[in-house]
């Protein structure tokens, strides 16, 4: 994946790197809709893949030339090329590189993670590929021969556009078959790793690997920029005691990855880590490859940086998106105004304009009484409890309250709590009517491929569970796996 | 200065910073030739820059708007406009910042040093001084919130762009009104500054600091970026003993500074001092936001990496000048063939391709025998002599040899030494045609306000000398000054 991030482009083709977890039938979907000439599949994906080309030919769609990436995988399987072979061949030396003829050409398709909707084919230009290379570099701290460790799959923004970025610094790339807490210590150490990124979860992996599993880090910081939703305070300073410096970034896929970082400055070290973890999380400032600005999306006005207005997160410039692959109507819609609009809500820190973020439209629980309660503000009061690893708090129909905050958590290893006390503790940090009526413990939440919390499976669970005001009774007990030690 | 690089281009207006150490005529011609409508004059040139003023209008030019920077010299002198007046009255919050409609629209005029001829007005578009502003960074292996040491000049190249490149990364920066070597080592340690940058001059002026001027350095090493003529293995070696790390860089006014970096390899850590110092000394390979090859002017075919073959330095790309202003025919002839020819001279290194320059056209002696002799390869061997600072050697016209190489040297602090010693040690180094049978030790060598060592005014001196094969009689004794302590 990584080498063709620099040949497709080099042969004047586009890159479109799919997500490894599809299954067949959206990989056929998303095949045919990039018209892919030529398929490279990795042989741990072969099944999969067969099945998607099946699915292909069964709808006509034409055969695309299909290569197989053996990798660590010992498989009899054959298809009609093989890479290693290709590549052993040698190539011929007067290949012409094929630079693009207007530095606005396409050089990625890249598929939205689709948390809520059918993913949406991002196109990226050279021009911006090449900025935000330079500016992934800038954002991640990284000074020559960094030696970067991936866990961010390159199926996502071409993973930050870190592979170009590293190449770009003559840097040393460190791949891991499998994302684990223990792999990733081993990794750091085996090789020197000086930077790596990470959704959340990852940063989570890393604070809860067991102790057997941990590997004391080489000198020096290790650097770990995360996007997605911002990691809990309990992660943050978890990191922080380990000796990673954590950077924390915003962005989209149609940002070509981030699009905003929180700089830190120098006068906040001093204050409590609680305070410096509450800041960290903040989604900051534009970098300086396009402009990011909070609007009233009805009338386009920039909202006033008082920490109460909330607005849509607009973006514009050179690492937005060109557009979305034949879907006019969809890019029309995006950018109605010469704006990207993100459909993220956020606030601006009064002073500093620091981006913070509030709940999307649709993540907004209205309750009985009309008040708007944040799922973020409810979210960061369950991350404050010490066996919380994991929360995200959706709105749970009911008959008397419109809706009330209904969490699902994961708990620390070897923790165990109860739901009652884990909402008795909230109700001491939040107003009553924001504090979670309702506590699920859960061994993991649902995620897409790239870390996001798939709120809308979580919604559908906290419907499935009826009024609270009506019995069933609450707490609600859930054993997903019979062997879950965990209870309610 | 530095707040003008930001103000300036932000009223929409070009910013032409001038040399400060022009005379009067020089200034005057180049303020008619830009046709600059606010002048801005710091009060310690306030004379100089009135004389202009004066000959601007005898010459019947348009008369500009002035503002004086009052800074710390203390002045009883008025113009129209005073600088910390206009800022203390605060401007006006509503003005908005005058975008380029197009960003390929000029940003900056920068004259370049002029060491053979009159200076040419180079233009920079915003999109190029973005995008080195950046690479200045990134050539610089700096981190955000960075403390910049200022010695490389602002009227050069707008301070190869580092002006906008600091305030990218957040960084603080540290002015000094006069560049010493104790000013230096002040500024370091009082204000814990992490990169600096500085031709060879500066290197060679920290080296040989007395050693009560020094000061221990914090910390970590403070990064140095040097251009212009590569630094002497002697000044090298030093540098790194008092913890700076020098990252050797080459380009011209006309690349909006550095274009190649010798961008180091771990490899060579092993290497011995001399030979590191040697590869150090090398130009090195481009960076991201240009093309350099090295060509036969004549057929502009790229010349075999075999560290042999002559060719000229050709650029081409994002970080290359628009033009010459108001010179067009300078501009076609330097861009014939759509790369910007530098003058420069040089050979690729076999395998990693690295530029390594050889003289300019004019800097090379032919010998008697026809023989070229490179007089980089002279001075090379100049500056391995222990008690040598600084070398420059150029031909000598000669009856019976064509020409003869002649060195001017400058000696390290309280190092004597006799002319027939440094030739007898050339002698032993160099093919005996190549050793110089002149050595005139100096004070200090002539130089532009940028360090470039001025080779046109010590071709005057050693036509002046005569043939060396008639008397007068070789060495030569020069007492540049009465005081000076030298001998030949």
């Amino acid at each position: 994946m990584y080498e063709l991030h620099f040949a497709v482009p080099m042969a004047g083709a586009i890159i479109c790197a799919l997500n490894s977890r599809l299954d067949a039938a959206m990989a056929s979907d998303l095949l045919q809709h990039s018209e892919a000439k030529v398929v490279f599949i990795d042989a741990a994906l072969l099944g999969v893949a067969q099945e998607a080309l099946h699915l292909m030919s069964v709808a006509g769609a034409r055969a695309p030339v299909v290569v197989l990436i053996r990798g660590e995988v010992s498989t009899s399987s054959t298809t009609q090329h093989d890479y290693e072979d290709i590549v052993s061949r040698g190539g011929s030396p007067e290949f012409a590189v094929q630079l693009p003829a207007d530095e606005n050409e396409p050089i990625a398709l890249s598929f939205t993670s689709g948390t809520t909707s059918r993913p949406k084919g991002v196109i990226y230009s050279h021009r911006g590929a090449y900025l935000n290379s330079l500016f992934s570099v800038l954002l991640n701290e990284m000074a020559s021969k960094p030696v970067y460790l991936w866990t961010v799959p390159m199926f996502h923004c071409n993973g930050w556009c870190m592979t170009w970025g590293v190449a770009a610094q003559g840097g040393t790339n460190v791949f891991l078959r499998k994302v684990t807490g223990a792999a990733i210590f081993d990794a750091i150490c085996r090789h020197g790793v000086t930077h790596m990124g990470g959704v959340a979860t990852v940063l989570s992996m890393i604070v809860n690997t067991a102790p057997e599993d941990r590997r004391p880090l080489p000198a020096g910081k290790v650097s770990v920029v995360t996007g997605g939703a911002p990691p809990p305070p309990t992660v943050l300073s978890g990191m922080d005691e380990l000796g990673f410096l954590v950077i924390h970034t915003y962005g989209l896929t149609e940002t070509y990855g981030a699009a905003t970082v929180c700089a830190w400055m120098p006068e906040w070290d001093a204050l409590p880590a609680e305070e410096q973890a509450e800041i960290k999380a903040r989604q900051g400032l534009q970098h300086l490859g396009l402009e990011v600005d909070v609007k009233d999306p009805a009338t386009m006005r920039s909202i006033p940086a008082d920490g109460k207005t909330v607005g849509e997160v607009m973006l514009r410039g050179n690492t937005v998106m060109s557009g979305y692959y034949k879907d006019a109507p969809a890019t029309a819609k995006a950018m109605a105004g010469g704006w990207f609009r993100s459909a993220d809500l956020a606030v601006r820190n009064p002073g500093d304009g620091y981006l913070k973020f509030q709940d999307r439209s649709q993540d907004v629980i209205i309750s009985g009484g009309g008040e708007k309660i944040s799922t973020i503000q409810v979210e960061e009061a369950l991350f404050a409890h010490p066996a919380v690893a994991e929360a995200a708090v959706v709105g749970r129909p009911d008959e008397h309250s419109g809706e009330t905050p209904c969490a699902f958590v994961v708990l620390r290893r070897k923790r165990e709590v109860e739901a009652e006390e884990v909402m008795e503790f909230c109700k001491k940090k939040l107003p009553r009517y924001k504090a979670p009526s309702t506590v699920v413990v859960v061994d993991e939440l649902p995620k897409t491929a790239t870390g996001k919390v798939q709120k809308l499976l979580l919604r559908e669970k906290a419907r499935a569970m009826g009024s609270l005001s009506d019995p069933p009774p609450s707490p609600v007990l859930e054993e997903e796996h019979e062997e879950a030690p965990n209870k309610v």
